[in-house]
């Protein structure tokens, strides 16, 4: 893994937002679900999962969720409960009442917090079918108070037919009662503008290849969506006393998952630095997926020298990574100099897998340097807020005056008029 | 003004998002402006504007903010303040603290809330140059702690060199330090990418033409961006007992915004639905912008009667306006039912004008029936949330075995291995 100096380091990674072709296809398929619905969804289906439905089987049924649970293993099932109750308490805390600011003159102001009513979660097929996701999608939205929350996934698993049990069981653990059996942009397209099976949805989240993210693209606006994530990344900040084998382990437990993802070691001890390098070439060579990590840990990780700890939080805050681990001595005392980083990991034991799967916040985080202005998915991805105005006949008599003056400087009569009327009526009890 | 039953109406409007040539441009000013700097932003200045600056009288002067403040209306300046106070003592109360969850194995948890350092602010040029959205765009980011609120607006206002100053007050009275001349797409390549002149933001905010619309489109991604706003809504909700020239004066003020806007009444009265009628009819004929209101109103207001209240508030969830009026006795007994709201006026004295300009929520709020899933604009727009995660040792080695086994089943054994390392250390004490 090759060390250098912080200066010398520039994370370039082109993020690929598909072809014109792709975007296209995409686009067409839209256009089509939304025009001739289940007929068009069928089609597609066959077309691109060479599954051959009609509406009627569209849906999940209970019986296949039930079935499904004979078919995970019981020490999976025991960890994923454990994780979904992590994950509910982390968002529960999230939550947020609506409040109201009372005034003397009877005039009542506040902000209403509702849920969002009718939430779609993509969940890709594949490899890239991961339970936690199903979880850090669910279980936000169900803690936000959504009464409908419903999954989609393509009809086919890895080649196989039949959606992966594991998938079932972590929706039905997540709490997610309606389920299609549909994927790709014909999935976002029915999610978006329904069909006749599928009820449309406020929001679509939730991950997919090239042609489902550019359909998310396409349907924003009729409805909202989720950010679309990009290749992962971890920083670690660490000090001499830090233990190069956690390092090492943690720098390619991020590598393992693309060659786009990136893995930065950021340290002030030249020795260090050695000891993980050294590490990281010795785990490498037992990794599963060591050509992925290898691959990655060349193109984009590194080691990057700094004079000091303050140093190299200005480099982690010019990075603003998806992760940061701060493996130094009390990681408490620079918490507050930490001004970018979607998830913070302190200490040796907050090793990133208690983040991605167990703790209890969302694995769902900014990433490719987004983290300056965005969050992790939360309880507020799935509410909407509403303001509320009650104004008491007094204080329109106060400030009547004013309001007026301000409309008038805009050129808009018509709104210092509304006020106008009732100061002419101010006898009026209504 | 037409009345028909709510069941024959559909509100449509096309909403324009500029054509491929306007697009085209837009994304060659953001790509030199990129590539060049100040000397494209300069070129495109007196290309666009007709006035010719060089890098030097960019920025806004303290001097000229002072002069502006002779040469502003006494009672105006008195209303803005108070509006500032009104909309700063709400948006306060939108504040959240950051949070921790302690656990008794010494885990813990937390949600970090932090403003983003640097934030844009767009203020168009001309007849669009409302000194009431200054406050609407900055001070919920002031609110938030932005440390850093810089403020474009275009050298030249409706035909005049010079920058209103109207809007200099507004925007000092906001608290903004750093103003400069530029506008159009040109001044949001400067915010997003920066220049010799003007350093790069997180976020830009603010409306503007289709060219500063498209262009923030565009730059998305590297900063983040407000919601382009659609044309302006109100729906009245309405009894028998409410004053129709009120209602009749509240449906003008948002019909004489803009051509495209939409303005309408929901009642179950007949004899109300008439006499608003007549009043719109009669209240339009001496209203300066007669001619855009009139279009407004024919073109997309419309009176629709339902069989109730209730079935009126169905009508209202379906529509989603931006701002609600419900002028019915006893409002709050409905405020439970209404969904899908973007700012929700009760009573009789709770005119929309009153929160365009000095309630204090935000009147920049969700358009076209994005009150669905989205929210008027709050100080968490201006924040960015990080997850933190400290691990116990404790906590570690109790859940190590089920974090391992669902790293494992998604077939990510570098994720198992970050956990082992540390389960085989157990000893350690870092």
């Amino acid at each position: 893994m090759r060390i250098m100096r912080a200066e010398q380091f520039g994370l370039k990674r082109e993020v690929e937002y598909g072809t014109p072709e792709q975007n296209e296809s995409a686009l067409r398929i839209v256009a089509e679900v939304k025009a001739e619905g289940d007929a068009a969804l069928l089609r597609y289906t066959e077309q691109h999962d060479k599954v051959k439905l009609d509406a009627s089987l569209l849906r999940v049924t209970q019986e296949e969720i039930e079935a499904a649970y004979d078919r995970v293993d019981a020490l999976f099932l025991t960890a994923l409960r454990e994780a979904a109750v992590n994950i509910r308490r982390f968002h529960e805390k999230q939550l947020r009442n609506s409040w109201t600011d009372l005034q003397p003159d009877g005039t009542m102001l506040g902000q209403i917090m509702r849920p969002l009513k009718r939430v779609g979660v993509y969940v890709p097929g594949g490899k890239a079918a991961y339970p936690s996701s199903v979880l850090m999608n669910v279980i936000p939205a169900q803690v936000a108070g959504v009464p409908e929350i419903v999954m989609v996934t393509p009809p086919a698993t890895g080649g196989k037919e039949g959606i992966d049990p594991y998938i079932l069981v972590a929706a039905a653990e997540a709490g997610v009662k309606e389920l299609y059996r549909v994927g790709g942009a014909q999935a976002i397209a029915a999610l978006a503008y329904g069909t006749e099976t599928i009820a449309p949805v406020d929001k679509i989240c939730g991950p997919g290849n090239i042609y489902v993210a550019l359909a998310k693209r396409a349907v924003f606006g009729a409805v909202d969506i989720d950010s679309i994530a990009g290749p992962s990344e971890i920083v670690v900040l660490a000090d001499e006393a830090a233990n190069p084998a956690y390092i090492a382990a943690d720098l390619l437990s991020q590598a393992e998952h693309d060659e786009m993802a990136s893995s930065i070691l950021v340290t002030p001890s030249e020795s260090l630095a050695q000891a993980v390098a050294e590490e990281v070439e010795r785990q490498l060579s037992t990794l599963p997926r060591e050509d992925i990590a290898r691959s990655s840990i060349d193109h984009y990780g590194a080691i990057l020298l700094v004079d000091s700890i303050r140093a190299g939080i200005d480099v982690v805050n010019q990075l603003a990574p998806e992760h940061l681990e701060v493996l130094i001595e009390e990681p408490m005392r620079v918490l507050g100099l930490i001004e970018n980083a979607g998830a913070i990991f302190l200490g040796p034991y907050s090793s990133e897998p208690v983040g991605d799967y167990f703790a209890g916040p969302n694995h769902i985080i900014p990433t490719n340097g987004t983290a300056r202005f965005s969050s992790p998915v939360n309880v507020d991805d799935f509410m909407k807020k509403s303001s509320l105005i009650y104004y008491s006949k007094e204080a329109l008599m106060k400030n009547g005056e004013n309001i007026m003056t301000l409309a008038r400087h805009e050129g808009l009569e018509g709104h210092a008029r509304a006020i106008q009327v009732r100061l002419d009526h101010e006898n009026d009890t209504r």
